[in-house]
């Protein structure tokens, strides 16, 4: 059964690979799935045939025969339940991968989106400069944190997991803003996960879509 | 083998069933397993014992056997995928209901964490009167979505699951707000939430810890 997601018909970030699909492709990518794109444009996400999909008119959604699904997660959870390479087979071991996306997702990009929304929302707030030190040093714990965690290892448990694939999507987000570079073994990790053969194929996808030209109207 | 949950001493909102460990305890009273609890003082979260079993030092963590879990969703899947009471039976169910575990925490709960994050923490700064509006909006934002996907529906997605455990556990921490009462069928899916058994019996748990006198020194 062929394998539809949904992706920006032009992402924000202009093909950085922040947008919330590149993580999926990476998943698919990583099981070696092939996958077809329905791209979207922006009025498109608030018509009602995309929140039929996507109840929050996000991207990316997951379609696959009678299986429709939101929030990346929760595809990249899916994926890795059907297909090997993304989590460990031991009981333990897997339970504890699912608890890293978790923690990608709820602990560390809340205040990382905090910061997102402080830049591209209110940045020409008048508290915008007296507040972004306090936003920025929110993040900062997070990533003390999660650096004391990781050490000098490569993955967060153990071998490479969809853990890792969503903590490096998280992670990405921050390189505009240099916090990275004060963590130097995060920074070594979000690189790790750059160089992984799937990320880069995941990335060189949604490259392509958002530095195609325009369609022809 | 015994399951044993963390929670706060005492914790901040004084009983209210606000502290994530009110989550994992409403999933073990409605998978029916018993469950011990260790209280943590806030100087035992930052000490080397409690990070290696939570390396954001917060709670609930959850132990069983070699099994040692963090991440409130990951604990919540995990006992989810093992007892019956949940999650849907169906494949494709299941995986829909697992998505509405993703957008409670990775979807609704972040601009909610962001509006008590600046009632917490930014309540004193110049900037508090402005700005609060702007938060209490991008929360609109989202139930206003979730609303319209509810509609008259008593659940999010067919029967009960975990995942309205999860939204509804996410929605509670707006009460203060006033912000549900915009949303009479979010309000009104919330109480119904509440007044689970399962929850009755999770809440009065928290609040005996939280109402006990103050254990003799």
């Amino acid at each position: 059964m062929t394998i539809t997601i949904t992706a920006f018909e032009r992402s924000p970030d202009g093909g950085q690979g922040l947008a919330r699909d590149t993580r999926v492709r990476w998943a698919l990518e990583k099981v070696g799935q092939p996958y077809e794109v329905r791209l979207v444009s922006f009025a498109a996400l608030k018509e009602p045939a995309h929140l039929r999909l996507h109840p929050f008119g996000q991207i990316p959604t997951y379609e696959e025969g009678d299986v429709a699904l939101f929030e990346t997660g929760a595809i990249v959870l899916h994926l890795a339940k059907r297909h090997a390479g993304l989590l460990p087979a031991d009981a333990r071991a897997r339970a504890r991968a699912i608890a890293w996306i978790f923690a990608a997702l709820n602990t560390v990009e809340p205040p990382i989106l905090e910061l997102v929304t402080a830049k591209l929302l209110e940045a020409d707030a008048p508290w915008s400069a007296l507040r972004l030190p306090l936003v920025k040093d929110r993040v900062r714990v997070r990533l003390r944190q999660l650096s004391a965690h990781l050490g000098d290892a490569d993955w967060l448990d153990g071998a490479f997991s969809a853990g890792d694939l969503m903590m490096v999507s998280v992670l990405l987000r921050l390189r505009s803003s240099g916090l990275l570079d004060e963590f130097p073994n995060l920074r070594a990790y979000v690189a790790r996960g750059e160089a992984r053969p799937a990320y880069e194929r995941a990335f060189a996808a949604q490259l392509a879509v958002n530095t195609a030209p325009p369609a022809d109207g």
